[in-house]
Formats: structure tokens, C-alpha cells, sequence
């Protein structure tokens, strides 16, 4: 009963990580990547080994699947020999109607179908790795964990746009939220950082990985995030435009003779970091920047600049703020977007301390100066490790 | 030279207002209604006399102007006995053009109409007043005076969206910002109340009417405002949306068959307060409330909740807030809605003062508790003020 095998499928990759539950560390992980693509390549890691490549072409992510079950026998950990109590496995968009964890039937599996129109490009691919993975292992229970589902608790105010009733009744048109896994994870960490129980603090999370949200949580639940209907809204992403004039579809419509599907497709591809500083990868556009280009230098002020004021938005929705915390890619990593984000707000008790911020340790740390009113925490999050707890708490407790 | 014509000519509408500069208020005032419909009427109002009304039709705006001089000629005061140093036009678009008030000549007025793509339904409307009343007063100098204007300081941290350069270069796609008319007045104001420099002050200014927006002035300028491209972004309003998810057209054209145009259409004009509570009038919307609709207390936590986390988000922009105005017909006469606005945030050091927020003077005053380490203030607008101001001081900087 000791180990989880989570599984993160994509429309053309599929990511896994297996995970020993008791002694808490993960024993092989690895991504088959290009899928229904020529070339492509699986890469299988275990702790102290040299990673084992095999390579593709995977015609579907069944597969996929065959190569990952194929590296696993070829180099470890033999399966038969791993007692797996669940499979568990990242679905995007719970709509409203995952608020937690669900063990997968046919029945959810076909709610998560139904929820794909509001997630196109990852519910029916989610939906595929479960499919052929249920295949695989019969035997086992598999959980679905929803990125959407921590932002369950929002109240109506934060979820409700203000939006016609036809549509909002007719066509489930609301905020939902993403990066639920990782917020649920980097706040229970927070809270054991501050010494405090879960229900009694109030963090700003500030998820900046390639997709970007700020959240609100209060008593240690979501009460705002920028994040929507859809992953577009909020912050400056790799690719995505984040908050504009909801009128541009409508104007480039007219002027430039452009429909609403092609605008949302340039707003989820090519905007964001890429459309101002020519590329979508955080270290790329400092390098850029350094190297003196004005679009790139642009591109970190708007992008900071975005991030401050949805901290300070939080701070007005909050009242009290325990802890902003930083996690994902640029969040751990990036000392100078975080010394930029938290420019100025003294005034709301909040500063980086340039020394300890600068140190990368990869550990959970306070980067904020000693005795600081509100610290400033960073949290290396972990969603596979909060979807295998999820999932062995929604199992265990059924068991 | 001691008198003013300010004329905001809308799609269908034609409001003026003479002004007495020197003594500093209206001689008259008053709106034709309906131009190009059926019915419509005018009323031409003086301080202290029984309403003068006139029967429409008006086919057009030249009609509803030669109703506007038959009223001054029935009802007083007679122009040809006022000088007329010179006639303010509102404007609402002056795209990256027009940083400061225009003497109208025709290259301004093609300019004018080069930016209504940006304004379609605004910028027509506000060329066809300033040509009838170029005719009608071919000796006076004609000022065009810009909503977009006071915005110009926006710094490109701002007013940049990280959308693909061929939309931000090619189709002129940024944040410009409105109601900058009635932010210059208030922010001269409330820096004259707060006994400062309009130099050295920072505000938010919360212009909430039938359009509403949240503006951040540093030393004076302004430096961040919700509306953007349009006037859709930012605030909960009357009819419009505010900030949505980006993704929404493209969601609705995919499922439920709409084009851009459409949705914008609806966004525009079917959303906001209507959408939720059924009114698009705050006062009703309070009824509604108060006689126990659902909707419409939901519309009240939405509206308010997004000027709080406007409020936040300006004050992180800003680091030092000096006060906080409110201002418009909601701002100016809706005590509630600025005790929940600005609820839950002491740590910022913004509260009301239950007694003086309840007081409805009609007068520039602090809403605010004594000492208060933010004042919170209500400040009257004045924007047909403010054109006249702008205008004698654009044709007195020439004379
Ligand atoms: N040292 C670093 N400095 C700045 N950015 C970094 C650094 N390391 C990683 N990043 C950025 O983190 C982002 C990816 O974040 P990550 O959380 O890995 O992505 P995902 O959202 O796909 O999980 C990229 O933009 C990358 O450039
Ligand atoms: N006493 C009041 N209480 C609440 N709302 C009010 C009150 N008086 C006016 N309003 C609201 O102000 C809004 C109109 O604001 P106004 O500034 O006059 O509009 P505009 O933006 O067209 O200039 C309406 O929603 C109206 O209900």
C-alpha cells in the first residue's frame, strides 16, 4: 500500500513520477514526449542512476503508456513487485462539479468529458492518460485530482462575472481556477512554516511557472484567484496575454477582419512574455533584457508590475495577510522578479531581504528581512506529491 | 471673454452648458434628447427658473442644435450679448494623439475621426457636434478636450498589454484610459482639500457613474487606470462588464455560436449591474437588494469587491496613497457602497466614518474618521467644468 504512481497526461506528452508514500521521495519518474508526432522520446530517471532514453515514435499515448510500463521493466523498479495503492492523475477543469478527488467509473469519466468544451486542449487528453492507464492496471483504483479544485471554496462575489444570466446559467461561464494542486500544497506547507494550522492563515500564492495565478487564501481557503473561466486571465504568462480589455476580440473583429477563435488562439500562444520580449522562458528574457534589449526590459516590468498589483488586490480582499508566497519556476528561482513584484509595498509590511533572497537553496525559506510584519516565503511546490496524498487520503479513506 | 459653451454631443444626445468663468457657474444648461429617433425633447434649465422645454423631433444634430439657440433665444440668456471666449467639446477618444486639449481646426477634426475605430460608437458622435457648432459660432475658437488625455502619463509598464506586437504597433492596441476629464478636476481638487501641491499628491480616484473606473495618480499624474483600450475593462458598471476572462469570445463562438461583435455587443451593453441585478441603475439595484433579491445583493458584493481590489491593486502601484476620492453618482451618494468598498481595510489605513459617510452634503468633504492616516474623501465632478477650464486656458495660452 506504500506507493502512488501519478500520472500527468497531456495532449502529446505523458509525464509520470512514482512515489513512495512512506518514505516520502519519489523512486522513478519520467516524460514520453512528442506523442502522435514523429520522432519523440521517452527519458526515465531514478534517483543516482543515469536517466534511461528510449526512443519513440508513440503513434497515441497508448503507446506512450507501453514504452513508460517497457522502461520501467528494462530499468526499474519492477512493478509487480511495487504494492500501488492508487494511480492518480492530474484532469485540469472540474467545472463545478469536482470540488475534491474523485475515484474514476465510467460516470467520471464522462463528467470529465463533459467539462472538456471548457478545457479543450488538456480535459481530453487528461481523459486518454486515465484511459489507457486503467487498461494497464485494472486493479488498481484511479483518482482524479483537479487543478480546479482547491478554488471550489470560492464565494460567489470572486467567482460571478458580471456577464449575462444566459450565459452564465446556459454555458457555466464563471471563474474556476487553476493550479489548485500546487496552491493546496505550497499553503499547507506555508502554514507549517508559520507554525499555524491550516485554517488559520491567510496567504498570497503566487504560482510563476509557464502558466501564472495569484490566489487569495483565507483560513487556508481559496477565496480569490486571478486565473478564470479559462487559464488565460491574470497574470503575464510564458505565452499567455493574461488580463486586457475584454473588447479586443471584438475590435480586431472589426478592424483587422480577425475571429474570436483567432485571437484566443494568438492571447494563448503567442502573447505573454514571448509577444513583448520575443521569448516565453523567464531566463531567456533576463538574458535578453541584460543583453540590453528594450522589449525584454519591458516585458519585466509589465510582468512585475502585473504581479504587484494583484498582491496588493489580495492584501485589499484578505485584510490580513500572514505570507506572500513564491513557488513554480520563476517564483523559486527568479530573485530579481521577486525583489521587482514586492518593489514599493513597504507600506503594506512587505520587502525581500537582498541577501536572503538572492540565496537559491531550493528549500522551503523566508526570504523577507528578519521580523518582518508580513514574511515573504518560498515554497518549491509539488503536485505530484499532493496528488499521490490526495489520492491515497481519498482511497485509504474508502478502504 | 468671460464665458464658456461646453457641448458634449453623444449618438443621440446633445447636452451643453454656458459657464460664467469669472463668476465661476452655469448661466444655463440643458440636453436635447432622441436626435434622429422620434419624439425627443429639450430642456434648457436656468439657476433659479422654471425648466424651458421644446418638443422634438430632432432629425439630426444640426436640428437639435438650432433647438438649442431658439431655446438660449426664448428663455435666456441671449448669446449675442455674451462674449464667448471660446466652445469646449467634449471628446471621448484621443488615441495616442492628442496629449492635451486641440484648438479644432480641420486637421484635428480628421484626426478625430482617424481614432473611431478605437471609439465607434463615441467619436462620430462627438465630430458631429463640433462640426454643427463650428457652424453656428464660425468666430469663436472651438477646444476639443480629450477623456483620454490625463492618461498620456500612463508610463508603458501600464498602459502595454502582452498581446503580439503586429496588434500593439499596427492597430494601435494599448490602454488608454477615460474619464480623465473628471480625474483632473478631482485630483485638483482633492489636492487643494488636502492643502498640497498637485505635484505632490497620490490618489485613487474612484470615478464610479454609469461608467466607472479606478485611476492611480502619482504626483499628481496619472499612472494606472482600469479602463483600457475601451471603456470596458476594469470596474463592475452600469451595463458593461469590467474585467472578464479573456478567453470568453472565443469560448462562446465555439459553443454557443457568437461572433466577436456579439459578445462584445453584450459585454457592452447587457452586462454589468443589468446583467446581475436586473437595473442598471445603482439606486435601483439598492431597492432591489433592500426588497430581498438575490441578484441584486449579489450585484452589490460584485461591484464592491472589485473597487476594494482596485483600490489595493492602486495602492501597491502607488507604496504612498495620500487619499482615497470617490466621485460620481454612485462615488458622490452611495455612502454603503463606500463603507463596503473600502470594508476590511484598516491595515492599509482606509476606513469611513459611519456618521460623516452617511452625510450627503453634496459637498467636496472627508468621509473618513478624524486623523485618519489615509483620508478618505467624496469630491463632487465637474467635467463640463474642467473642459471650460481647459479650454480658456488652451485659447488664453494663445491669445
Ligand atoms: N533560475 C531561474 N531564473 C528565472 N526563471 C527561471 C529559473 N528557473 C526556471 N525559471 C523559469 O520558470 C518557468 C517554468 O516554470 P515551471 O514551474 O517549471 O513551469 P510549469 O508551469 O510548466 O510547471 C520558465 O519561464 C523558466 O524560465
Ligand atoms: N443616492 C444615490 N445612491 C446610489 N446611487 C446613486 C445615487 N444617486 C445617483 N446614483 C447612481 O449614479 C449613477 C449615475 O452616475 P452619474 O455620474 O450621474 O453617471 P454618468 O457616468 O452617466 O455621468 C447611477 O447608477 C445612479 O443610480
Amino acid at each position: 500500500m506504500s506507493h502512488v504512481l501519478v500520472v500527468n497526461s497531456g495532449s502529446s506528452s505523458i509525464k509520470y513520477r512514482l512515489l513512495d508514500m512512506a518514505a516520502e521521495r519519489p523512486v522513478a519518474w519520467g516524460i514520453a514526449d512528442r506523442i502522435g508526432e514523429d520522432g519523440g522520446e521517452l527519458t526515465h530517471r531514478r534517483p543516482g542512476a543515469d536517466p534511461h532514453v528510449r526512443p519513440g515514435p508513440f503513434a497515441d499515448h497508448e503507446a506512450g503508456l507501453a514504452a513508460v510500463l517497457d522502461a520501467f521493466g528494462a530499468a526499474g523498479p519492477d512493478l509487480s513487485g511495487v504494492a500501488l495503492a492508487a494511480v492518480g492523475h492530474r484532469v485540469v477543469h472540474g467545472g463545478d462539479r469536482f470540488v475534491r478527488p474523485a475515484l474514476v467509473d465510467d460516470a467520471v469519466m464522462r463528467a470529465v468529458e463533459e467539462l472538456a468544451p471548457l478545457a479543450p486542449l488538456h480535459n481530453p487528453a487528461n481523459l486518454e492518460g486515465i484511459r489507457v492507464a486503467r487498461k494497464s492496471f485494472p486493479d488498481v483504483p484511479h483518482v482524479a485530482v483537479f487543478d480546479t479544485a482547491f478554488h471550489s471554496t470560492l464565494p460567489p462575489a470572486a467567482h460571478t462575472y458580471a456577464v449575462p444570466e444566459r450565459w452564465r446559467t446556459g454555458y457555466g461561464v464563471r471563474r474556476y481556477g487553476f493550479h489548485g494542486t500546487s496552491c493546496a500544497y505550497v499553503t499547507r506547507r506555508a502554514a507549517a512554516w508559520l507554525g499555524r494550522q491550516v485554517e488559520e492563515v491567510n496567504l498570497v500564492v503566487l504560482h510563476l511557472g509557464n502558466g501564472a495565478s495569484a490566489t487569495a487564501v483565507a483560513g487556508g481557503r481559496s477565496v480569490d484567484t486571478s486565473m478564470g473561466m479559462t487559464p488565460l486571465e491574470g497574470l503575464v504568462m510564458g505565452t499567455r496575454s493574461g488580463d486586457i480589455d475584454p473588447s479586443l476580440p471584438g475590435y480586431l473583429a472589426r478592424e483587422a477582419g480577425l475571429t474570436a477563435g483567432d485571437v484566443d488562439a494568438a492571447l494563448n500562444r503567442e502573447s505573454g512574455l514571448l509577444a513583448l520580449a520575443g521569448a516565453n522562458d523567464m531566463r531567456e528574457v533576463r538574458r535578453r533584457a541584460e543583453a540590453g534589449e528594450p522589449g525584454a526590459a519591458l516585458a519585466l516590468e509589465v510582468y512585475a508590475r502585473r504581479v504587484r498589483k494583484y498582491v496588493g488586490a489580495y492584501y485589499a480582499v484578505l485584510g490580513r495577510v500572514d505570507a506572500v508566497v513564491f513557488t513554480a519556476g520563476v517564483g523559486e528561482h527568479d530573485a530579481r522578479l521577486r525583489a521587482e513584484a514586492l518593489s514599493g509595498l513597504e507600506a503594506l509590511g512587505l520587502a525581500v531581504d537582498p541577501e536572503r533572497n538572492a540565496a537559491d537553496s531550493g528549500e522551503e525559506r523566508a526570504v523577507s528581512p528578519a521580523g518582518a510584519r508580513v514574511p515573504v516565503l518560498v515554497v518549491p511546490t509539488d503536485e505530484e506529491w499532493e496528488i499521490a496524498v490526495e489520492a491515497v487520503a481519498l482511497v485509504g479513506g474508502r478502504g
